[in-house]
């Protein structure tokens, strides 16, 4: 066991930290004595005693009644993941992670196992029984009409509440321009094979959803990563420059809470990028799986701003309901009909039942009301788990705000190998996902996700604790 | 109203004609003075009038007390369909039939339609009631199951249940061997994509269900239709002919129940379809859908005889039991680890809950025991439609009896054109499927697909008695 000096020289030392890499900027204020006693497991006392000292080394200041703030001095500080990237070749490259992310993929379904590799809100913060109910009530008052096949581009009920969702756009989608499929998933892959053959390019994030990764590989797509904003998503500046080579046939994104980085695109970055696919004729597929978990108010996506029908919009409730019920959608813009033909053959159409019951969920406001309390969950997990791993991690350890979704996306420092760290998690039942495997040249292995869809219990923590000792061991 | 001697004429033409063309054979009986008189709604008077003029002419003989027999004179007598097929060039197509099939699909999906276009059993003959109470028991006792992802390869007890049914298999297929799909249409369309390219010519029968010519040309991939007795199935002489000469890289076939003939082949068929495609490494993709259909006892399929990994079979419960649940699956073979790759990327699994109540559904025998109504209830539909359908339709109308299935397939004399038929019907809200989109090179556009998946009402005698008027139109 550490001793109290150990501890208290500890979490001043991870707070001086925090505050010369900008987790806490400025004029920001620290979370509460009592919060920091119970997120570093310390005593109130110690956290007093790490303000003491933080405080005459002129690093933060207090106001009585008000709380502790990060003094100015050190306002010039910011991240340096926030400086512009060095610059890369902009070059297409073949995909070839598929074994190692099967590899990454397989523990989280076969054995039990503390889930921080995957990228999900946990059903315990989810109206499990609510939405249960409401696939009883359409088995008995809707039933044949979840027996028969649903209409192709999906159930009328269903489509309309999709539909309604954009009459804030300045291009509104229209009930005819979308159509129903099973999760995000078939939705990007049906754009992909639509707009792109093999041996294509298409421009992506990076890093990005290693799903995204796994599915140009299979289908022989080669990726062209575009360097990417931590905060603010595709450098547009390199984007266009590969549209305007003509390197490549699509782009895909996604401008809501991106999974890993967790930003958000700013408003004007999404109007260009509409503009932009209008302008060269290249598709961009909008991935907005984590769109209904941006934080705070709801953002309008890209495919808003779609002037031209160039943006595929793709999403699901996957993520923000119930992923058992693999219910997604698409509005293909103008490649809608040969979306639907692809569709048609590839399962005709999708169930029936979760299409009638989402359209229950959202009729009646329940899908509404619960997004907002899902979204100040989320918040509250990621916050916490972020504190955690601020507490825990290595120095020089930097970890993305997300302003969305439920993942941390970690920068460890260069000398660690998260492939490793996966194996030596492993064998003490902690699954995690290595960066590794969210760019297809290999530039993340120093990276980490980590998976905030759950309330952060103990065991977390304590898993957290692990992880950080391991980190450690792997430093020295 | 036609009067008492124009019903009695009528009637016994047709019976005639039915002599002539071998749908009832020498030595077959005839149904009961009974069941003809409500087939042809005229009354058992008449029937007995026609039976005595029969008699007369020597082509019936009546039996006290055991019935109505086809005299022995007309044994030669065979359907010319029987007969060796003309040689056909044995040549690679491009199928371009879509814009055609989607044009006959339309109105069902959007007009009230007497739906004999379809081939689907009414969910007035199904245990709708008994399955929606299922899902809700599993709402209920395994809510948090269905709320999940599924295993990529489904859910462990569904897949438990698939397995099992292929205990009585020369070479079983276990739980690892299968995978979970939306429906049989998914588990095809994989399978082709993991045995073909864009360019290759899969061997299909002739004629074949439109939806897997669609999906070939929806891949771009071409047909190499294959001479197909109307009884036995594909001619396996002419199938290895193209195999050896190494012109196709898959064979797509249905053993059972065939959408649209409604033949089952023969076992021995069956285990030389196995052997071949192992001998020539040409994978055979075996659509089972209506497997479960067939009147009489369940036959083994192809699968069933795959000692070398070579048959892809692929079934669903959508004509089965309920085709809302998008539930089918696929037994592989050696392209396992392909399949289940392109399934991950294509929708990452199948909904949860549908696995979960037909594991419960197919675990406590209940499938089981209504397949066995089903399939009576088909056998009785198809039975009296082909009645109606031999009444109405002119002579020289051909009518394959199918094996299971609820379809019917009429060759009409040739002059008549069923592309013209569909538009016709269509005008008095009659749903049909022309025969012309059955094979890609529209050898097939005198033929007509009529769906007998509901009990036969008075409605459905009108409507069979409207097109054979059409068809009589244009005859003259």
């Amino acid at each position: 066991m550490p001793g109290k000096a150990y501890l208290y020289e500890n979490v001043s030392q991870r707070l001086r930290h925090h505050i010369h890499e900008g987790s806490y900027r400025a004029g920001e204020k620290l979370p509460s004595v009592r919060v920091l006693s119970r997120l570093f497991q310390v005593s109130v006392n110690t956290i007093l005693q790490c303000f003491r000292q933080l405080e005459a080394d002129g690093l933060i200041h207090r106001i009585p009644r008000s709380g502790v703030f990060v003094a100015p001095t050190r306002s010039e500080q910011k991240p340096t993941t926030d400086v512009a990237p060095k610059p890369v070749p902009l070059l297409p490259v073949e995909v070839s992670l598929s074994e190692e992310i099967l590899r990454y993929m397989e523990p989280y379904t076969s054995r039990p196992m503390l889930r921080f590799g995957i990228a999900l809100p946990d059903s315990e913060i989810m109206p499990v029984e609510r939405v249960l109910q409401t696939f009883r009530d359409v088995s008995r008052s809707d039933g044949l009409a979840s027996w028969h096949y649903a209409h192709p581009r999906g159930e009328e009920a269903f489509a309309h509440q999709l539909a309604r969702r954009s009459l804030n756009y300045p291009v509104p989608v229209t009930e005819q321009d979308l159509l129903v499929t099973n999760g995000c998933m078939e939705a990007i892959e049906l754009a992909l094979r639509v707009v792109t053959k093999p041996g294509d390019a298409v421009a992506i994030e990076t890093p990005t959803y290693y799903g995204a990764l796994l599915v140009l590989e299979v289908l022989g797509r080669k990726a062209l990563p575009i360097p990417t904003h931590p905060r603010q998503g595709i450098r547009l500046a390199a984007l266009e420059q590969v549209l305007r080579q003509g390197q490549v046939s699509a782009c895909m994104i996604s401008a809501n809470a991106q999974n890993p980085l967790g930003f958000s695109m700013p408003t004007e970055q999404r109007e260009k990028l509409a503009r932009l696919a209008g302008r060269y004729r290249i598709p961009v597929i909008e991935n907005d799986i984590w769109g209904d978990t941006v934080f705070g108010e709801a953002q309008l996506p890209v495919k808003a701003f779609d002037q031209e029908g160039e943006v595929i919009y793709c999403s699901s409730f996957s993520k923000s309901l119930m992923p058992g019920m693999r219910l997604g959608w698409i509005a293909p813009g103008r490649f809608l009909h040969r979306v639907l033909e692809l569709k048609q053959v590839s399962n005709i159409t999708t169930a029936s039942a979760p299409q009638l019951v989402m359209a229950r969920l959202m009729e009646s406001g329940f899908y509404h009301h619960h997004l907002q309390q899902l979204r100040v969950h989320l918040q509250r997990q990621t916050r916490e788990l972020m504190a955690l791993s601020r507490q825990y991690f290595p120095v020089g350890t930097r970890i993305n705000e997300p302003s969305g979704g439920c993942v941390l996306w970690l920068e460890l420092p260069k000398p660690i190998d998260s492939g490793q760290l996966f194996d030596l998690a492993l064998a003490q039942q902690i699954h995690i996902f290595p960066g590794r495997v969210f760019s297809p040249a290999g530039r993340h292995s120093h990276c980490l996700r980590l998976n905030a869809g759950s309330p952060v219990t103990s065991a977390i923590a304590a898993a957290v604790r692990k992880l950080g000792v391991l980190a450690h061991q792997q430093l020295t």
